[in-house]
């Protein structure tokens, strides 16, 4: 007994590893989505604020992100819960069950947080692409993965109060994508639409340079989704024949909402435009994805199918409407993560008998505002301090030049 | 006893499932592929089929494939089998092994059947680029993916007449390939070759824009075909031992037969063109995986190697005859797929005693067929009611703008 | 207790597989890394270079390599420990333990070793791009991966002499990349530096052509590195638990390292250079993933982010020296791979008390002079009878038409 006891934490540990590996490849995902949407002079800009912002997310996860998010999970010392990283003489931990059991290794509970903090942080970068500055980028990245992200994530599940009020949130629809929405929003509220999007009144298309780009980050995100959803269900305590099947499942609804996301925002977009547009079936396919996560594993497929379709319709709406509103965002982060997140975790109700309405509200509530007023006020003092807005003529030249030094496509004629 | 049949029920499962999300990765692979091997007026078009065929494919499974595929597989409902994917009361249900001891979920076996769905219909869409009407292409899916491989697939998997016969497909080179093939050999009769490409008795190359992606492509294809070799051990009834030493023989086999591929595709075409030419290095890798597909198992590595550079040497020269007959495949996967598949059926007589000669044949004929007529019945009654191809203006200008309503490109200076 | 051994047995194969599958990914890693990186006109090249490689390293592996690098784990044969690879009857081998208990499949072992191979070869390719005879470079490929790379693995981790001395490298920062990088050294030096990179005197700087490719790549490498390291645990004999928690702290590590090194490289670039260089910031992170390499499991988390930010900084360094002694490397192998291996190999000695400083030093001279001396008698023989440089025209035309008869990006004008 004692040795299938272990048999389970290494398995345990092990695909939270695996899975935790694929939640990293997502930052790829989300490179080439971003990179292929933005135009080509301000593409290395966006490369280097998703290579450095998932750098960053890591080494603020181990310096306070974790300490702040699980107090529980971990021993007390003078710096809360980094003993077990730290150097010296300390018995690797486990977190237990609860007839205190282990179940599965500290360490690589603290990788799969420490890629889902990163993810967070992904969904603003898109938003603000092309006029901010790099630094004051990174600078907000560390406040909101050292401290932002980690309080709610806190609230949520590490046993703070919406965890106790009932909240359910399976793998983060609104710790991860809404707040995330929300800090996109705040910043883009704070910054102002691109120069050439809006004049006399009148809306600019500004078309992504290189769509192949965001048509294979889209499918990274959605290969990486499998592990961000399946790999949850290895925190949870229970038998072999139960986490197996609960795996399948989530994993079963997490690509059929996907794929209903898809062909949903492709047909509404057909409508609307008379066009088969594939960033809207993209962004349909993401939004499925984003809603799914509140609770993949209690619908069926069925209902999966039916909340993947619905944020596949809602996106597109919404994506149109953020942009009559002149709130600029060149990759439709705010509307994919926030519709999304919202939907999701209303729709916990349609198939959760766990789940109540009103604790699902508070929950969107509390993060939409968290989300919004805290990174906000982040964004003000950077704008106040530090500025947070490139030089009209950077802009204009490409971000690229300005902030990097470097073009992204140098042996290619632009196109006048 | 009773939990180790638990623990190996788990671990089938849990295989399943993530050999499963590769070979999804493998939708990745297949739009990349297509997406640098067209031309650049023609990228948005592709990638918009590649994503949408996925989708399709899967809801299609969901809707009516897997019933159709694996009835004795599923409980009898009145839609027979989709009772434990439809809502309501009803308890997860598992695959038997022969003493009737569970063997992993049902739900684990629909998803990584439903993947390989998918895979089935990526093989047509590269075909048919750059000239075919998109929503008609989309239609066409809908019964692919529903009806015509389903069945088929019932025929040599589900317990159909082909198995029944002996005949042997390990993970479909028959089943997903050959028949991809036949399906996209069909459409492009129907439909023709692209207008520039045969001109007064003379052929025109027409190059991929962006080979990169084809590259990319390739190996994301080389990384799920362990997936998808690999994960059908899996569903086999035998002891740890076995499973594992066959997982691994499984992977070796079908790593060789792809590097075999390359370098005799590579040298070949160096030996006939007198260049080390990319694009064929590309078409074999695929045809040898393809190839050792139908016995990835059974061949000692050395075989293996030869099965693959077979494979290799073959394609090179049916890629460069089709085009002679004026059978314009932008990606080459009829040549790729229909010789992989052909091949590799034959080739598993050479390593696997339970094979006969004669069911292969009966296999490889029926399969054929079937892909030719049933999928060109098809392509006969949409180019009738509907239309299957885009205007010669559309074409000239490039199918993206008149389907997609978008470039690919929009920030480069095309070469004119 | 059968049983037990049994599964055991049976995860660490199926692990070794998986892991070893992403290590395989890799090689789509290198590949768009080196292809973002050289010029439009060379990236045909470099892309048939990637792929003809990691086939020729596993054909050659599969000859040979592995005989050579393995001889006591394998049963003797007319042709050394082939004889479970070859057609005819045999058992199916296991490597066991130090108490004679089955450990893992020897065929699995083979897997994940070829993989190994092709990545050591993928460094040096990069290095020697855009003026290399692409079938000169092939046939060098033959001998590395073939000789040159399995003696010096034996001696590592096969049982010879460095082995015995107590050199420690846990997944090859000396044996793969620090050879790697001094076979790349020596073949930049009978090479010489590409045409416009200096003319009287001054360094003309030679920009990469499409650097979402290179931040793709060294995603995908960083995604493929948790393989790398992680699958190196299941090749050691221990319990479950200690297993698991070991491959937590070897991915924890490799993550954290990465990210220190990207940071690092990131903030020093924008201290000498005044802006955030991107191809600065992928070099940081490579170099600390190869410096991670070493000994992943070690170091506490803390100590992983200093190691991997000093190779940050330590990079950048090199490449700037390297550049001014007119060692012309594209994409900036040697000094990662160097720098990585060499910083790596020491820093074992900071966390590791199995390690000693002397066996250390001995495995870093060793292993420098080898890759060095080794395949510098290669390039040197390649060069007086074959030539390893193309002709100053297909250099200025670009290599690709030359060698490959193909062009990377033919529908896009290339800026003059």
């Amino acid at each position: 007994v004692e040795t299938l006891i272990e048999i389970k934490y290494a398995v345990n540990t092990i695909l939270l590893l695996l899975t935790g590996s694929t939640i990293m490849f997502m930052a790829a995902g989300f490179a080439m989505l971003e990179a292929g949407l933005v135009r080509a002079k301000s593409t290395v800009e966006i490369l280097t604020k998703n290579i450095s912002l998932y750098a960053l997310a890591c080494l603020m996860y181990l310096l306070m992100g974790y300490a702040i998010m699980y107090p529980a999970e971990i021993a007390n010392s003078l710096w809360p819960g980094m003993d077990f990283l730290l150097p010296g003489e300390h018995t690797p931990q486990a977190i237990l069950d609860a007839k205190g059991r282990i179940q599965y290794s500290t360490v690589a509970h603290f990788f799969f947080q420490m890629v889902f903090s990163a993810t967070s942080m992904s969904i603003v970068s898109g938003a603000v692409a092309e006029r901010m500055k790099l630094w004051a980028f990174l600078l907000f990245a560390v406040i909101q993965t050292g401290i932002i992200y980690p309080l709610e994530g806190f609230w949520s599940w590490g046993g703070g109060f919406l965890h106790q009020l009932g909240y359910y949130d399976f793998s983060g629809s609104g710790v991860v994508h809404l707040t995330g929405a929300m800090a996109a929003l705040s910043g883009v509220l704070f910054l102002g639409p691109r120069l050439d999007k809006y004049r006399d009144g009148e809306i600019f298309p500004i078309p992504g340079a290189n769509l192949p780009l965001s048509a294979l980050g889209t499918l990274i995100l959605w290969f990486g989704w499998f592990g961000f959803n399946g790999g949850t269900v290895f925190m949870a305590s229970n038998g072999w024949i139960e986490k197996a099947n609960a795996m399948a499942m989530v994993i079963v609804n997490t690509n059929l909402a996907g794929a209903a996301g898809a062909i949903a925002a492709l047909a509404i977009a057909r409508f609307l435009f008379g066009t088969a547009d594939l960033t809207m079936a993209l962004s349909g396919i993401i939004t499925a994805l984003v809603a799914i996560t509140a609770s993949p594993l209690t619908p069926s497929p069925a209902m999966a199918v039916f909340i993947g379709a619905i944020a596949g319709v809602l996106v597109v709406f919404v994506i149109v409407i953020l942009e009559r509103m002149q709130i600029d965002d060149p990759v439709g982060a705010i509307a994919v993560h926030g519709v999304g997140g919202l939907w999701g975790l209303l729709a916990v109700c349609l198939s959760n008998p766990a789940a109540s309405l009103k604790a699902q509200l508070i929950g969107i509530v509390t993060l939409s505002l968290w989300g919004l007023l805290a990174s906000g006020i982040v964004w003000y003092l950077l704008r106040r301090y530090m500025g947070i807005r490139i030089s009209e003529n950077d802009e204009e030249e490409g971000i690229d030049i300005g902030e990097c030094g470097l073009e992204a496509y140098p042996d290619f004629t632009p196109r006048s």
